[in-house]
Parts: structure tokens; sequence; C-alpha cells
């Protein structure tokens, strides 16, 4: 879809939001009759990690949909609200999309991670077929 | 944790790793029996829709042990697996994460966003309230 | 915690309880603005299959929290919640607890359920090893 | 699909799989290298959780397959998986799916239970309408 060639103002997307998170945990004063965000850190992980598990579902449900002719741009919008929970969550451990960005890089860098995570495939759906 | 000043770098890596995603596609020749992604792409939707449920769920579980005392970067390992199997869905159907980030961006952009998310979450909790 | 004896009751449950939900089906007369099922039902697929997802989540969030310390009733509440959304679902497509619960006694009578089982995880589990 | 007129057999096999499950805790001797179960309880809680997680996502593939003109006894056998891995947990919190249909029984027996849930529902669409 996106035909951006520029990838910095992306990570600047990520990095200002993870911002504006952060400033709505409560010790940095985040009122939670204000901000949905800082109402969802005020009640603590079971809010945020519930809202992860039903973002989920929607990225699936939203998936299913557009293998069957249904709006790709669904599946963007639920990726977004998925991945927009999950940022909440790191806030709350004091962590960003920073941490989860580098730890992907790193993989990236790990030549020979997708033989590995290729073998534990195969392995896996080896066992499957003894169902 | 990470404290990157930079993040034109991180904007990169998820750049280059849907590059490296989309070049597992069977219509880009993307091998099953040589790389992981080419094997889930392979296998159709169920297979990678399925990791995301599994993925959301590891979240959830490496979360809750953060806060009774379990290690964060358990937090960032699970949700870099949960963003990396959803870029492999992205990638089935022709979106990139440059797409979700920029659904993101447009909802920051929304001024007042939050207050209707916040609006919804108050309705919701009053409901729950008649529980 | 139960020590009931007789199960036969136990089953009613189950099978009045999937008259209810059956009686709340739109072709049945279901009534949308004044039941809460009749509302699932009338509102589609997607708005139970969207409970199912969360119920499962609140699930493992509850068997955390009993791992530590927490309440365990709450974790029968939270399955009780699940297997309901999942009757919803099954009065949608026409389906009966009877028909699952057929099902796992179809399993328990295959002799030999649990070995196949235990080979394909004694394999994910080596292939996990290769991680 | 299931026309059962007599449901105690039905009861029989939940209680008789629960036994069975039971049987299979370490405490009680359950042989991980020989038992599927066994081993579940044996790697604990993790183990059988994210496989909650994972065989909800597996019900949602198979109800949206069935919506478009799949195989609805697909649904039965997945929601029978969801229902066998709660059980499992069950096990290992000392509790019994007779606690959770006693649960429904309970909430059935509760006059008014739909009509709260339908004024959450309710109040809970109104603040979806803010969206």
């Amino acid at each position: 879809m996106s035909t951006t060639q520029d990838n910095a103002p992306q990570a600047e997307v990520l990095a200002r939001l993870a911002q504006i998170i952060e400033s709505r945990l409560p010790a940095r004063g985040g009122d939670p009759d204000s901000s949905y965000v800082a109402r969802l850190l005020h009640k603590g992980p079971d809010a945020f990690l519930k809202k992860i598990g039903e973002e989920a579902t929607e990225v699936v449900l939203a998936a299913k949909d557009a293998d069957h002719g249904g709006d790709r741009s669904k599946v963007v919008y639920e990726v977004a609200d998925l991945w927009f929970h999950c940022m909440v969550a790191l806030a709350h451990y004091g962590l960003t999309p920073a941490d989860v960005i580098q730890e992907l890089a790193r993989r990236e860098g790990t030549s020979g991670i997708e033989e590995k995570s290729l073998r534990k495939a195969v392995a896996r759906e080896a066992a499957e077929g003894a169902r």
C-alpha cells in the first residue's frame, strides 16, 4: 500500500507516540479522567493485557474477512490497534518500541535465525502428522 | 531500557525486515523448504494467524510474570515475536508496517482521539458496574 | 472443589442453557433489545467470536493470578464465561454442547489418543530445543 | 447436530475425562514421558495457558471458515480442543468441570442475568458509537 521512501518519519511516529503514552503514566501525573491511556495504565496490567488479547482476535477476524474479499485496510487498522496497546504495556514496564525494534534487528542480524525457526517448524509439522 | 537518540535506523529495521518477509512470498519465489517465513506464507493465512493468537497469549504471560518480579526483557522478546508475525500477515495482504505506522500517525494527529476513546471507556466501565 | 456425585443435573444444565441460547436466535424470534444473547447472535459472528478471544485471555489472566496466590474461583468464573460464549457460537452454527461432549468422548474412546498427542508434543519440544 | 435425549452420559464424559486428567497430575504420579496431559501439567501453567490462547484462536478461525461455507464439524472439533485444555488448567488448580457447570447453573438461576448483561452491552455499544 504505502510507498513511503523516507523511513525516518515513521520511527519518529513510534517514538513520539511512546512519549505521549509515557506521559500518561500514573507516576508522571497521567489523569485517568481525561485520558484513555492514563485510564488503562491507572487500572493496571489486566486492563491493557485484556485489550491485547482482544485486539489480536480482531486482527484475526479482519484478516479472515480480507481473505474472503473484505477490506484490507481493516487489517491495517486492527494491527495498529494491537501495536498501540502493546506500546501501552511496554510503557507500564518501562520499555519502549525502540527496545522491540532492537530485538527485531538483533534477530535479523543473527544469520541463520530463519534456519532455526524452520527446523522447529518442520519438526512441529512432522509431529502434527502424527495426529 | 533503550536510550536510542536517532530513530532513523529503527524505521530502517522495520522496512528492511518487511522487504525480507516480502521476498519470501510464494509469488516472489519464497521457498518453504529453506525459509520459516516462506513456509508460513506458503501454508496460508491460518498458519500465521494462529501464530498471532499464540504470540499475543505469550505477551500476556510474560507481562504477568514481569508483574510478579519476572524478567522484563521477556516482554520485549514476546512483543517482538507478535509484531514479527503481524508483519508476515501484512505481507500476505500486500501491506507494510509503514501502513500501520501511518495509521498510528493519523490517530496521533486526530486531536481528540483520546477523548473519544475515553468516553467509550468510561461508558463501558459504567456498564460493567451494572454487572 | 465440587463433590457432586450425580452428574446428570450437570448435563441438564448445559442442555437447558443451550436451549435458552437457541431460543434467542434471530430465526427463533430472539429480541436483541431484551436479551444479551439475542443481541450477540443478532450482531453476528464477529461479536461472539471477539468475546471468545477476550474471555480466553481472561482465563489466562485469572490463572496467572491464581498461580501467585490469587482467588481460584476467579478461574472457574472466567472458564464459565468462555464456555458460555462458545455455546453462543455453537448455537449460531446449529451445533450444541452435546456435539462437543460427543467429540470429547470419541477422543477418550480412541485408545492411544494420548500417545499420539504425546508424540507430537515431544517432537515439538525437540524442535523448540533448536531455538 | 446431536439429538441426544439422555444427558446423563454426557456429564459422565466430562467427569470421567476430568478424572483421567487428574490422574496425570505430578502429585498423582503422572508420567510426562508417557502422557500428553501429564507432560502439560508437568511443564506448568504457561504450557497449558498458551494452548488455551492458541485453541481459542483456532475456534475463531474454524468459525470464520464455517461462515464462508466451511465445515461446521471443524468448529465442534476446535471447541472440544479448547474445552479439553481448559479442563487441564482446572485440574492444575484443583478445580473440575463440575465447578464450571455449577457456575453456569448459578447464572441461569439468577433471574435477570441476561438483563444485566444486556444493560452492559447496550451501554458499551452506545460508547462504541462515540468512536
